[in-house]
């Protein structure tokens, strides 16, 4: 059975959401949950049946939000510190974590270690896209500068992640650039571009709006350019909802026309809600970890357990391993 | 009276919806329009009372998309570039082209030239935000690969863009980076903020989502980045706007209540729209070039030379000189 290790003490909303969660997929899916945290906390919050189902490591720090990531090292009484531990140990599978993202990917990457050959490891995160299936952005904020050899290798690793965990046969890998064309890019991506043309599914430069437009299954930046693109398409979003919600309100038919709507609304909202995916996997360290947003709710923690399972049962890891070690020869 | 040039060949749709936006243009304000194309197709669209009105200059040549921006030096019959050059001898005020847009910034630049001290022209488009009011980002594509000097005046020309264009005190300038703390950014960020701090209007860093929720009115990145952004902004709106149709067609209940919210989607389309603002100014030359989308409609043309006019009475660019001036002692 396979063993998920979860800090249930790192959400913005303390350990109610993470161990709700996680009996929610206790409920649709066999697999050892290890909750890790303050024992009385977490004890508090299980019902009786569930006791035995669910192990509990008991963890008296917490890293703050406010903490830096590279305190995160030394502070080894931490509910992330120990659940990581686990995996490292061999005692877990996977690890998921809604505390501190820096702290969890600084520990995921020195305590688990890389990926044979793997120079950096990256986060990956899920992007609703036209054609209802999701399309994949990474490096989506773990590594702020990259080199060219970074790109390649998170188009690597993006190509084996999207066709073991959506089973994709052959994923279409974009360079995302400002323009479609061979020779656009910037200094970076035009070396990376080099380095990726003629590997496995590259398709060559991708433009921001590809990445929602269904033409593209992994979509390749550093981590900076990815968390930027990522916020703001998170605000444009927020900010659409926005203009609606006010327009509504100044107008009795657009309030009728809107209950109409509900469930249009409700659909669209299932597409673009997080929640839904769980959360963003660091992919090309030694084993799973997913980092889950701070303020997920029970849901978002369920989808990021089944996100874990399936990694670790996909054997992504070792096919980018072996990728790595063919392209060396 | 203001003189614009207006490049009437560039345009993905020929020289029809460009006459059309001079006209009405000319409707609502004074101006002298000089067209410049195909004096015969130009001619054929003008209504009678309209003919003393409007200049032409005639000029064989169109710059395609597929051409080139290197070669648009050498195309000197082309309209793009005897547009340009009517600034450039003092003959219009302001140029307006929905043509190739690479063509026009390297003509603007090589021809008009660059305002004293300025390193390197940006293209600056206009958000739609929460607030109602439209922040600035800068640069939207006119320069891929920047230094920090080159953000550090992409501040310093916004400030007096917005100031000036956008009748703002005090703007609030903010460097695009992947979190709000000062230590945030990548290695040509940082720099810059710390060329920034302390400057008029500089708030710090900002994230991608503030782009859009009211709180900067001038946000600074590299051309590169800001091109990724912007495009990956519309995919995004775009794919909502289709969820949003797909699911109404599937449901006559939602039918009617999209029939009844008509004027919401309405006022969405005219926040998001960019034929309301016109084109985008390429900022730091000397004189005024405003590139237009070559998907421009009559209305995003009669924009687009109000952008010019407004532009040219502000007198943003004496005032960057001077700054720029300033900062040199």
């Amino acid at each position: 059975m396979i063993r998920i290790a979860i800090d249930a003490m790192g959400g913005d909303f303390g350990p109610e959401p993470i161990v709700k969660g996680t009996l929610e997929a206790l409920k649709e899916k066999s697999f050892q949950p290890i909750l890790v945290g303050k024992k009385d906390e977490i004890l508090s919050l299980l019902p009786k049946g569930y006791k035995d189902k669910i192990l509990i490591v008991d963890a008296d720090d917490v890293i703050d939000m406010g903490d830096a990531a590279t305190d995160a090292l030394k502070r080894q009484e931490s509910s992330i510190y120990k659940a990581i531990e686990l995996v490292r140990n061999g005692e877990a599978d996977g690890v998921v974590s809604a505390g501190h993202s820096g702290a969890t990917m600084t520990l995921a990457t020195l305590r688990l270690g890389r990926l044979k050959n793997v120079l950096r490891p990256a986060l990956v995160t899920s992007m609703p896209t036209k054609s209802g299936k999701r399309s994949i952005l990474m490096d989506a904020g773990a590594n702020v500068d990259c080199k060219a050899e970074h790109l390649f290798q998170f188009g690597i690793m993006g190509y084996y992640y999207a066709h073991d965990m959506y089973k994709l046969d052959n994923p279409r890998v974009g360079l995302l650039a400002n323009g479609e064309e061979d020779s656009k890019g910037n200094e970076v991506t035009k070396e990376a571009f080099k380095m990726l043309e003629g590997q496995k599914g590259f398709i060559g430069n991708v433009e921001g709006n590809n990445i929602f437009d269904g033409s593209c299954d992994v979509i390749v930046c550093d981590g900076f350019i990815g968390n930027l693109v990522l916020k703001a398409s998170e605000g444009v979003a927020s900010t659409i909802s926005f203009f609606i919600k006010e327009y509504i309100r100044k107008s009795p038919v657009a309030i009728t026309g809107a209950l109409l709507m509900r469930k249009v609304f409700k659909l669209l909202k299932k597409q673009i809600d997080y929640a839904e995916i769980g959360g963003a996997p660091l992919v090309g360290i030694k084993g799973c970890a997913i980092v889950s947003h701070g303020k997920s709710n029970p849901k978002a923690i369920k989808n990021a357990i089944f996100q874990a399972i399936r990694y670790v049962n996909t054997g992504v890891n070792e096919h980018i391993e072996n990728r790595l070690e063919e392209l060396k020869k």
